[in-house]
C-alpha cells in the first residue's frame, strides 16, 4: 500500500474517531452528573526531542532538547500540555518533575478556576517557568475539552490575520546556511537569523546568497557595544532585515532603550521580558516584546502580556523554545493578531509526539480542535 | 523502481489526494450551507425603566432611566444587549438608535472575531460608549450561547469570590433614606451612599440611625476642597466608612492623587477612568479603579481593563447605572474576584426585563447558563 493510500485511509479513520470522541464526551457528560468526587490528576513524562540540526545561538549548541510532557485529568477528561529545557534557561527534567510533584491540586474542586489554580502553583516556587507552563497548557487543553472550543475562539481571534511564522537559520558555516535556507526554500516567507556574533555580516551575507526573504535577526544579548550595534542595524536594514530581537544584555535597559530610539527597524525585547511584571519596564525601552509560553508560566499569563502590551503601545510577538506540536498548538491559539510569528519549534525536530497547530502556506495555523487542538502522535506512558 | 510503478503509485496518490480534497470540499461546504448567509443582524427597541425612588445624586434626581435594549441574532441563535442612558452621560435612546443604524455588520461573516467586530463599531464615532457596550453586551451573549458557556467560565473566574454588592442609597431626607435602609434589611452586607453635597454628615447620620452595615462613598466629584475632603473622610473612616469614590473632579488628577496619598482609604476613581486608554493616567491617583460597562463600551474592554489594572497594582470595582438584569448579569460574569461590587441597578426598578444574576446573600451571583445568563421576561419589540 503507498503512503499516499495509508493517509487516505487514516484521514478516513480520523473523520470516524471524531465522531466517536464526539459520543465519547456526551457519554462522559452524562456520566459527570454522578461522580461528584471528581479531582484532577496531573501526570508527566520525560521526553527528548531530536533535532534535525545541530542548534547553535550566540552562546549554545545541541542536538537535542529535553522536554517533560503533562497530563491532566478530570472526569474522564484530558488536557496536555509540556515543559521545554533549553539547558540555558536552567531548568532541567528533573527540576521540573521535582516541582510537578510538590503539587497538589486536591483542594481544587472545579478545573475553571484557572486564575486560582495557576496562582497556586506559580507560588510554589519562585521560577520553574516552563514547569508551570506545562500545568498551565494542560489545563487550558482540558477546560477547552471540557468546553468542547478552541481557545482562540474564546478569545475572539480571527485566525485569518495570522502572521507569518519566522523560521530560524541558526548560527553556521556558510554552506551549512545555504543547504538550510534552500532546504525549506517555498515553505515560509520570513526567515530568523540568530546573530550575536563575530561574524554577523558573513551570516547575513550567506542568508542573502540563499534567499531573499524577509529577515528577522534574534541578537540574543550577543551585541557588546551600542554604537556598533547600531551601526548594523543600519547595514541590516539595507540587507532587508525587518525586526531586531534583544540585541543587548537583558538588565542593560538603558543600553537597549537608546538602540530602541535611534533604531530604523523595530526592536523587540525577549530575554529582558519574562513576565507580566515585566512588561511595564521595558515600556519606552522597546518597541515590542516577545512573549513566549515557557518564561511567562503558560497561556494565561501570555494572554495578560498581550493584552498589557497592546494597552501600553507596545507591539507584540510570539515566540516559542524548541518544543512538539503540543507548546506550539497552545501558542498558535493566541497568535491572530499579533505583530510576529515565531513558532517554528517543532518545525525543527524529528520527532514531534503531537499532530495539531500545521504549517500553512508560511503561517502556523491552530486546528479548529477543541482545547489547544492537539492529537498524541505516539503514546506516551504519563506517570 | 520502474516508470511504470512510479505512475502507477502516482496515480493512486493523486486518486487518493483529490478524493480526500473532495471529501473535505463536501464536510465544508454543507457545514457552511448553515452558514454561507448567515448573518449578524442587530435590532433593537427603546425601553424606559420605572425605579422604585426618585434617584439623587450629588447634582441630578430621576424617576425614570430610558435605556435601549439590542438583540444581536446570527444563525439562529439571539443573544441581548442593553445601553443604559442616565441623562447626565449625554446618550439618549435618540442617539444610540442613530448610532446603531450606523453599524453595518455584513463585511463580518464570523461572530467570533470580537476584536475586529467591536474595533469596527468603537471607530463608528468617538463617544456613544453605552451604545458600544449594547453591541458589545450582545455579541458576548450570542458568542456564549453558540459556545454553550457563561462567561465566567471562560475567564476562568471563581464564582464563589465574588465581593458584596453595595445596595446605592441616593441623597435624600433623613426619613426617606430610614425608610430605604430599612426597606432592605438584611439584603445586604454593604451600602453606597451618595455624597459631595453640603449635607455629607447629616447624609450619613441618618444611614447610621438605621443601620451599621460598612459604607461605600460616592462623592461623584462633588467635593471641592481637597483639604475638607481629606478631614471628612477621615471623619467617614470613624463612621465605618470603608471606601471613597472620586472625591473631586474628574479632570483634577492631582488633588484626588493628593487626597489618595494621604486617606486612610481607598480610593476608587470612576468619573476619571472611563476607558482603558485612562488606566494608565491614574495610577498613583488612585487606589483603584471602577469599571462600568456603559463607560468602557462593554465586555470585551472591561475584561481588558481588569487585567491591565491588576497588573499595574491597581484595585478594582465593578459599578453599573441602573440596568435591566441584562446589563447587570453581563457585569456578573466579570465581577468574580474583584475587591468591590456595585451591581444593584435592575434592584432599584420596578420593570425589569429579564431575569437572570441574582441577588444571593448580599452578592449579585451570575447563573451558570450560556452566554451572559439572562431569560427575557417579557416580549420586547426588537426592530
Amino acid at each position: 500500500m503507498t503512503t499516499q493510500r495509508r493517509n487516505f485511509i487514516k484521514s478516513i479513520a480520523l473523520l470516524g474517531g471524531a465522531t466517536i470522541i464526539d459520543f465519547n464526551l456526551k457519554a462522559q457528560s452524562i456520566m459527570r452528573k454522578t461522580s461528584a468526587n471528581s479531582k484532577l490528576q496531573l501526570r508527566w513524562a520525560p521526553y527528548d526531542l531530536q533535532m534535525k540540526h545541530v542548534f547553535t545561538i550566540s552562546n549554545s549548541s545541541r542536538k537535542t532538547t529535553p522536554v517533560v510532557l503533562t497530563s491532566l485529568t478530570y472526569d474522564g477528561v484530558t488536557g496536555y500540555g509540556e515543559a521545554s529545557l533549553p539547558p540555558y534557561l536552567g531548568e532541567s527534567q528533573a527540576s521540573v518533575m521535582e516541582f510537578l510533584k510538590k503539587i497538589d491540586l486536591s483542594g481544587f474542586s472545579n478545573p475553571f478556576h484557572i486564575e486560582e489554580i495557576l496562582q497556586y502553583v506559580d507560588k510554589i516556587a519562585e521560577n520553574n517557568t516552563a514547569a508551570k507552563a506545562a500545568v498551565d497548557i494542560a489545563l487550558h487543553d482540558l477546560l477547552g475539552k471540557i468546553m468542547k472550543q478552541p481557545w482562540h475562539k474564546m478569545w475572539g481571534l480571527n485566525t485569518g490575520k495570522i502572521p507569518d511564522t519566522t523560521y530560524t537559520i541558526g548560527i553556521d558555516t556558510d554552506d551549512m546556511i545555504r543547504t538550510k535556507v534552500k532546504e525549506v526554500e517555498g515553505q515560509f516567507n520570513i526567515l530568523k537569523v540568530k546573530l550575536g556574533t563575530a561574524d554577523d555580516k558573513r551570516i547575513i551575507k550567506a542568508v542573502r546568497s540563499a534567499t531573499q526573504l524577509p529577515i528577522a535577526i534574534d541578537a540574543n544579548q550577543g551585541w557588546k557595544d551600542k554604537h556598533e550595534a547600531l551601526d548594523l542595524i543600519h547595514w541590516l536594514k539595507e540587507q532587508g532585515v525587518v525586526m531586531i530581537e534583544q540585541p543587548m544584555g537583558k538588565y542593560n535597559l538603558e543600553d537597549n532603550a537608546w538602540i530602541t530610539e535611534r533604531s530604523p527597524l523595530p526592536v523587540f525585547g525577549d530575554e529582558s521580558v519574562q513576565r507580566l511584571r515585566d512588561v511595564q519596564k521595558v515600556k519606552g525601552v522597546f518597541t515590542g516584546i516577545n512573549i513566549k509560553l515557557m518564561k511567562c508560566t503558560g497561556l494565561h499569563e501570555a494572554w495578560k502580556m498581550r493584552n498589557l502590551a497592546e494597552s501600553l503601545g507596545l507591539k507584540v510577538m510570539l515566540g516559542c523554545m524548541t518544543e512538539t506540536s503540543c507548546a506550539i498548538s497552545a501558542a498558535s491559539q493566541l497568535v491572530a493578531g499579533m505583530d510576529f510569528a515565531d513558532l517554528d519549534g517543532a518545525l525543527l525536530i524529528q520527532n514531534d509526539a503531537f499532530d495539531g497547530a500545521r504549517l500553512d502556506k508560511g503561517k502556523i495555523v491552530p486546528t479548529d480542535e477543541p482545547g489547544i487542538g492537539i492529537k498524541q502522535k505516539i503514546k506516551i506512558d504519563y506517570k
